[in-house]
Order: structure tokens, then C-alpha cells, then sequence
């Protein structure tokens, strides 16, 4: 190689090297899950533009994703057990492991080095470094007769806690991580029959499982711990089981406002208003479907609903000072998710049966553009690295 | 010069040209204000360091901090007037505009769009565009008889609204900046004496003005605008101007945990508990002296204290639940902000006289370490890009 051409070499390699990755901020960043096709499509919400797609991240029915506590690490939990670490600048996967054979979800510690995975085969949760994706401790899911069960409702709380259940043997376990490698455990056993999904509050005081085998939820006051578990909201899903749910509502879904919590009502075309100090139901609101996802507006005045087939065509926008609904819409088919952006200026919401994202204006509902996506799923936005339980 | 002398320098200003700013998420940043020499210190929360530091940006005392919805840039408003926008992953001045001849504090909009200045010297409100800083929109703040007053209380709002009061004419204004250009101003005369301060709850809902001039607070509702401004908590400040009142708090330094607020006293050793329903006093904690700010770490379970000379050597902690004072510790002289990280794990304070901040665990209140700092005063991170009000 002559010396001019060495000289050109070195000259393009030194600048593709640094011109790659643009140098931004990571604050109005998220990703949008192609559940299809094992990708996840970076956009960012200032401009409402995709930056790009990182593919071979498995199995996404059913993805789930926390982002590292400087917002630009996206971990993407896969059905197959596979946790990603994805790098949202430089649009790559940082790390890979398949660490079980069938998961459900995770969730990052208070302090932002721990990823917990809830599993399903074989259950347990597996808790890795956040850097390195190395494991830290591996906890099986054993009830008292040592048999295992799957984790679900897997949540991190404040004090470095993760908590989650445990489906065939009907337990709540809370995970003390101050000593990542030696978790102290506090085990909450006989809470009701399988135990299928579980969310905090906001402020990671409350825990709430809901139960597949049974009515009613089973609570945790995280600052009142001594105090145990205690069923609420009694009439939750009571006789539901003998309808026709076509898709058990995620309780994540659930929209806090204020002293209430709107809810998803089991297989009935209803949100239900729960008081939040007292735990009793106030009121029904009747809605379009069964509702799935009920979404709280970041101010808490409005709540976005979508709904299960043959009904999630459809969105509807609930006022929550008068309990009416205010807007109804078919963005098109397959609405599966409802995102806020932080201050809650857009809504999106992903199409999936339309291969695309739409965005919105919340506040007069204008349609304000949309993005190409291949199937999209979930939609998460990296303000979610601050909040407690996203 | 020689072909391999040619060649080395391109190596090496290539190099230099893309090594400067290192690739980052900006999710983990702040900045913390040194008040006397006009500069910012840049931070990063996960290892507690320092990035570097930024100078040039005038008279500092008082200043705030509000940030783009990227994190990536924070716009530092000066008491001299002065507008800077600061890059914090160049760790450099991008622009800087003196807007005015006094200013006292800023807000951004929902949208990120728009930055707005609340102006002593003239009053009124100047809005600039937050890409560029040109001026967008410039309210001057005139009575029903045309005299000018000073704009304190300036708050963002959902709607892309901005709030503020006029302080000699008792007044309460809302903008609404759908077109920036052309802002709509709905204006609340007579509101009480002397408006010195105000806050908007973290929902976006309730806007409060402290009344220099007269006991208890102007409330404006922004769900039910028709009702106009009412007065609430009309013990507010009974009789406190007579004592000897050494700093009025800062109303942005209220705690809202869940259904209630704590609030300092108005030259008294005490916190007020006040239900943020029925807008009525239900409690007093007493402290250790003159309260400046009460600050909720996020997940509303304890409120830090910081005090008034002579009293701004020590800090206090709040358990909320039980009202009780739970820790408290003595960091050092001029104790003048808390600021929490964004899940809570971590308090950074700053100690004017000591020059630095101080960082404590606060679950344990273990010192986790120190930073150098000139004349520290507020401490701003980076998630508030995504709060309202903030």
C-alpha cells in the first residue's frame, strides 16, 4: 500500500470511527418492540423519528423492557429467556444471555446495577450485574414442600427490594438486594390461589397480585411489612372466570390517579374505580370492550383505555374528574400498547395488525404522524429508568 | 512539512476532533451551581463524580436550572437577567442571551418548545425558543392602569400553558402557547397582596401563590379555570411577618405525599401538614429551626429539612407516616439545597460554606462521599426534563 493511500485509509477509518455514533441526549429515547421479528425499533419523541432497529433479540411475544439509569442502555426481556442489553446510541446489542428457557419480564434495582428476571421454566429469578450481565445471585422458587414454581409480578420497590409471586404455590416474596450475591429473602406464603400478574404503586408502597384462581387481590404494604398480606378489592373478578376472557388485563396496566386507582375489569366492558386508601371498588365505567390497558395522562386528568379482540381497533379517553368518556377513536387494528411521552404532550400507540406506531396529541387528539413498524408491541420511553415499577 | 509529519498531525486531529465528548446517556447528569464565581459544576449520579466545569454565566445567586427533553441541555437562568444554555456532555456554553436586567427564574414548556424567563427589571415575561434562544414572545406584565410589575411564581403547565403571578398588582396569568408567537393570556386580578412566590402540585392541577403582603394563599385550579382563584389556608402566615422571619421559604419547596402536603412554616420552627383536598391545616411537626425547603424523597415516605440561619448546619428527616422526626445530622455550615436522585436511593446536599456537596444513602444515612464545590447552592438533576413544575 503506498504511503497516500495509507494516509486515506487511516483518514477514513479514524473518521467513521468517530462519526458514527452522533453525539445526543437520551432523555426523549425509547423502544418499540416488533414482536414478530426479534427487533426493536429505536425512536426518539422530540422530532417522532425512528434512529433505527436492533435485531437478534429472540423471541418478543410478550417483551418487556427496563433502561439503565442513564437512560441509554435498554434491557429487553424475551419469552425465551433471553436478556439483552441494548445500546441506544450506538444502535447495537452490548450483551446477550439466555439465561432460562422461558421468561416473563424483569425489572431494575433502586440503585440501577441489578436486572432481576422472573422465569417461568425452570422457575426462579436470576439476578445479574446490570454492567456486565454476569450473574449475582440465582434464586429458585421453592415453596415449603420444596416443589417450583413460575415467577410472576416480578417488581423492583425502593430500599433496593425486588418483589414477586409465586403461581402454583400462592407466595409473595420480597427480595432484600443490599448484598447483591447474599439476597435476604422474606417469604409471604398462603396469599390465594395462583397468583398471576402484580404491580406497585408509584411511590413502591403497595403491592397488588392478582389472583388467577380465585377473587380478589393480595397486598403488601411495604411499610408495614410486619402487618403480612391482606386480601382487598373482594369482588375483583368475582364470577369473571365464567365469561369469556379473551385477555387477562395486565395489571401494570393499571392507571393511579390521585386517591384512585382506574382498573381493568376481568372479561366484563367495564374500568372499575378503586378507592385507594380504602381498597373498595366506588364505581364502574362502562367502556367500549374489555379493556387491557389502562393508561393514566402524566397529569392524572385523563386515562387512555385499548381493548381485547374484537374490540382493539378502538381507543377510548376517559375524563377522570367526571368519569366520562371524552373521545373514542379506531386508530386501526391491533392496538396493543398506550405510551406516554413523559410530560404527556402525545400518546403513542402501537398498531400492530397495521405495522406501524401512530402519535397523537392528547389534548386535542389530532393524529400528529405515524412510524413504520414491522408487528409492533410494547412502546417504552427511557423516562421510565426514573420511575419505580416501570 | 514531510508526508509523515502531515500524516501524524491528521492522525492526530482526527482523533482529538471525535475523542473530546465522550458518548453518554444523559439520564444520570445535573448540574450544581456555584453562586459566586458563575459557574455549574456538571455531575453524573451513578459513580457521584464530576464531569467538569462550566464558566461565563453571570450573577448566580438565586439561579435555577431547568432542562431539554433530551437531558442533554440545561438553561441556567442568572439573577443579572442572563439566559444560558448550557451543553453538558461538551461541558460548554452553546448560548447565552441577557434578557433582561433582573430576572428570578424560568420555566420550560411541556413541548420542550419554548423557555420562558419570569423578569424583575422591566417585569413581564420573555419567551425564547429553546433550540435557538431568539425571542418567540414578550409579555410585559401591566395592570388594568398600565403600571408594570415584577413576574415571580413562573410555572410550566400541561397544554403548553406557562403560570406566573404579578407581584405589586396581585394578579395570577396564564398563557396558553399552542402558537407561541400569539401566547392567549387569561388574567385573575385582585388574588391577594403581594404574590412573592408560588408553586403548581406535580400533576400539573393546583397553582399556589405565597402573599407577601397578607395571610394565606392564592389557588388557581387549572381543571376548572372558570372558578378562578380562591383563597386557601388562610392561617398561612398569621401573624409570622411580626416575627423575625430570616428566609421565606421557597414554595417550590413543598412536599406533596400523596394526599397531603408538608409545608414550611413561615417563621416558625415548624412543618405544616395540610390536606391537599380540603386546602386545611391538619398538622404541625416542629423542627429545629426556620424550615427553607421540605423535599419529599420520591417515593413520598420521608421529607428532608433544610433550615434558616443559624440554623443551616443540620438537616432533618421526616418519616411521613408516623409524622415523627427520624434522623437528625449536622453536615456542615450553609446547608442550601437537597436534591434527590430520581428512584430516591441517594441525597446530594450542598454546603455553601464548606465548598461542597455531600452525598448520604437515605435509607441508612450512611455519607457515601463528597464532591469539591465553590459556594454550592442549588443542585438540579437531570429528570426533571420530565416533571411538571419543576
Amino acid at each position: 500500500m503506498s504511503v497516500k493511500a495509507l494516509f486515506a485509509a487511516l483518514a477514513i477509518s479514524l473518521l467513521s470511527a468517530c462519526a458514527a455514533p452522533q453525539l445526543r441526549g437520551t432523555g426523549d429515547l425509547g423502544v418499540v418492540i416488533e414482536r414478530a421479528t426479534g427487533r426493536v425499533e429505536v425512536v426518539e419523541t422530540s422530532g417522532r423519528s425512528m434512529l433505527g432497529k436492533v435485531a437478534g433479540l429472540g423471541d418478543l411475544s410478550h417483551a418487556s423492557v427496563n433502561y439503565s439509569r442513564d437512560g441509554r442502555y435498554a434491557y429487553v426481556f424475551g419469552r425465551d429467556g433471553g436478556l439483552s442489553k441494548v445500546d441506544l446510541l450506538e444502535l447495537r446489542i452490548v450483551k446477550r444471555v439466555l439465561q432460562s428457557g422461558n421468561s416473563i419480564g424483569g425489572a431494575i434495582s433502586q440503585d440501577g446495577k441489578l436486572v432481576a428476571v422472573a422465569n417461568y421454566t425452570p422457575g426462579g429469578v436470576k439476578v445479574f450485574d446490570s454492567n456486565t450481565l454476569d450473574l449475582v445471585a440465582d434464586i429458585p422458587a421453592l415453596d415449603a414442600a420444596g416443589k417450583p414454581s413460575k415467577v410472576v409480578g416480578l417488581v423492583d420497590a425502593p430500599g433496593n427490594r425486588f418483589v414477586w409471586s409465586l403461581f402454583e404455590s400462592g407466595e409473595i416474596w420480597v427480595a432484600d438486594m443490599k448484598t447483591p450475591a447474599s439476597p435476604v429473602l422474606q417469604k409471604f406464603r398462603n396469599i390465594g390461589k395462583e397468583p398471576y400478574d402484580a404491580m406497585i404503586t408509584a411511590d413502591g408502597r403497595y403491592y397488588l397480585a392478582g389472583l388467577f384462581g380465585e377473587d380478589g387481590l393480595a397486598m403488601l404494604d411495604l411499610w408495614n411489612i410486619p402487618a403480612g398480606v391482606k386480601r382487598v378489592l373482594n369482588g375483583y373478578g368475582r364470577g369473571e372466570q365464567k365469561l369469556p376472557v379473551f385477555k387477562m388485563p395486565h395489571l401494570e396496566g393499571w392507571a393511579a390517579t390521585g386517591n384512585e386507582l382506574l382498573v381493568p375489569a376481568v372479561g366484563r366492558h367495564e374500568v372499575l374505580v378503586v378507592d385507594q386508601n380504602r381498597w373498595n371498588e366506588t364505581g364502574r365505567i362502562p367502556v367500549h370492550g374489555q379493556p387491557v390497558f389502562v393508561v393514566a395522562r402524566p397529569d392524572n386528568r385523563q386515562v387512555w383505555v385499548n381493548f381485547a379482540f374484537p374490540h382493539n381497533d378502538t381507543v377510548q379517553v376517559i375524563d377522570v374528574p367526571s368519569r366520562k368518556i371524552v373521545h373514542t377513536f379506531k386508530p386501526g387494528k391491533g392496538v396493543l400498547h398506550i405510551e406516554f411521552t413523559p410530560r404527556g404532550e402525545h400518546a403513542w400507540l402501537s398498531l400492530r395488525d397495521e405495522n406501524r406506531v401512530e402519535i397523537y396529541d392528547s389534548e386535542s387528539f389530532a393524529r400528529l404522524g405515524d412510524l413504520q413498524a414491522d408487528s409492533p408491541s410494547g412502546i417504552f420511553f427511557t423516562h421510565r429508568a426514573h420511575r419505580t415499577g416501570l
